[in-house]
């Protein structure tokens, strides 16, 4: 018997909570080298919502089924697929291709997919795509890290900004992590600290003599991370030693990145990018493949830990409106569960 | 008998026409491994106007002698000198040790000086080591550029500007220039062209759909040279390509550089700086002598061509207040000449 999915769908940009609607598609099933998927679980994650918005650096033809990542099982597999088995694990295998993994089933090229790792949490295999492998890569490929090495970055709380700091702890680096100010920063700073984080500054005070204060006793910083953009990357900034790397990976104030000519020509500073989709699109499946694992086995034996906050996919506006911000406070990733 | 030298001294970091005064240092004999120089020419460039004021990456110990390169001539030899001669040319072997070009004469150590071609008009000699090396590591350093490539630069007009123009037509390059709109762009737009600019645009044209046209026909450009920061960098960086390299040499706006989170996301631009001075500290003096043979030949062929103002170095607070454009137009790059 055919299946019917169930997706959240866009026709046309816009905000989310405005332009996304449910649909059914039916599906044929799997031919030559297709399987069928019932998808497991999968995040919403700020490059959903961009992707949505149409501010995202893909644009997929419309109508399309929203969703960057997530986590499935295989249940159906066409007669020439050797790849993969039913009930393997599987995640899209690029995030610059908007699979769509906002729908409960989908039938797809045994290609398009990366098998992974079921010995790890299920919420975790459903978002290690983005966030964990953005984290592991700009920790490898920015600046030559050795154990003792210092890594700032601000955006410290966000699913990446954990990341960072656990993989750092695991590489014997140093994290200073940069969070906006709160009535409860002790707290927050505390619970950064415990995931491994040596230092924890408010912009602000990031910026005050405590800032280079909270530096001594470390070698100079080798590795800036941005994600917020405005006055919080030149509070990274103006922490990094000479010669250092800025990498930039969001914008969440929504404002560029300032940088002063004297910290290009006289601190010998350099501004990069990063994006986890060119990153995937430049490299093979196998190392791709390589780090995931490494990540998920973090993640297996509790290394690697986040906050989810499970809704189920039945659910989804109530997701939404808690990943926008709208239904008040959120105690960690907003993470849809199928069935 | 003993050389007596005129110098320009400062005291105190300041607004140059104020710290800056003329003193009179009687030189020894030079001794062992010293020789000592008459100065020829100097220049007076942004960076010795910076030094004085104090924003310079380098702070001399006060009091100290102004200038950071020119050319002097050997006249006498200490005893162990055997790497120069009477009536070499000579220039300082690092612009970033403050040697204080601002004099009649100097004794130094002969390792404290590079010989160089002395085929070349004295004024080119003078001026080699900070503005044309500069444009000359730019085009080799931060890009792989081949035939046909394109530089996107602002600050068209500085002797930087002008040296990357006809470096880049050397080197069968096409540059694109942006300059401030003034009574007669055109007239200035030609004389660039006649250099071997491909295109030259005002700030405002380069930001409008004009500046995209222009860069039709040409391959992505794949570096971008900025010395005036703010929204004249951001005109540089909109014509840039996927994946180029905008490098920062100067910051004549006084405003800093500021790129969008999605050039660095999406496009991949990567932003960094250069400082000629960090470049000779990190190269070897043969590989500097190389570049500055090349260099002088060029202008010896009349292929590199700048205009010059010569003032007499007795005059030289009036080369000054040129130089600080308190004293009405200015043809060309100042030049103190001595004798």
């Amino acid at each position: 018997m055919a299946t019917v999915a169930t997706t959240v769908v866009f026709d046309q940009h816009g905000p989310p909570d405005r332009v996304l609607r449910q649909d059914q598609m039916p599906l044929k099933p799997p031919e030559d080298n297709e399987v069928e998927v019932d998808m497991l679980a999968a995040p919403i994650n700020p490059s959903d919502i961009n992707l949505v918005e149409g501010t995202y650096g893909i644009k997929p033809d419309l109508p399309a089924v929203a969703g960057l990542e997530g986590v499935g099982r295989v249940t159906k597999v066409g007669p020439a697929v050797t790849s993969l088995a039913v009930s393997d694990w599987v995640i899209p295998a690029s995030t610059g291709k908007a699979f769509g993994t906002w729908r409960t089933a989908a039938v797809c090229a045994a290609e398009d997919l990366l098998k992974v790792r079921s010995d790890a949490p299920v919420e975790y295999a459903a978002t290690v795509a983005v966030n964990p492998c953005t984290a592991y890569r700009m920790l490898e490929d920015f600046a030559h890290l050795e154990e003792g090495d210092v890594v700032v970055q601000n955006g410290a709380t966000s699913m990446v900004g954990l990341a960072v700091i656990q993989l750092a702890r695991e590489r014997g680096l140093h994290s200073v992590n940069i969070i906006r100010d709160r009535p409860n920063f002790e707290e927050k700073a505390a619970e950064l600290k415990a995931l491994g984080a040596s230092v924890v500054l408010t912009e602000e005070r990031a910026q005050s003599p405590e800032g280079k204060q909270a530096m001594k006793g470390f070698p100079p910083a080798k590795l800036g991370l941005n994600c917020v953009g405005g006055s919080a990357a030149t509070a990274v900034t103006k922490l990094l030693g000479t010669g250092a790397t800025l990498v930039t990976y969001g914008g969440m104030s929504m404002k560029p990145v300032t940088i002063s000519t004297s910290y290009f020509i006289f601190k010998d500073i350099t501004c990069k990018g990063f994006w986890v989709s060119r990153w995937a699109q430049e490299h093979s499946a196998e190392e791709r493949s390589k780090m995931i694992d490494y990540l998920l086995g973090l993640a297996r034996d509790k290394k690697l830990t986040f906050n989810f906050e499970k809704t189920p996919f039945t659910d989804f506006d109530f997701a939404l409106k808690k990943a926008l911000g709208k239904e008040g406070f959120t105690a960690g990733k907003q993470l849809l569960v199928f069935k």
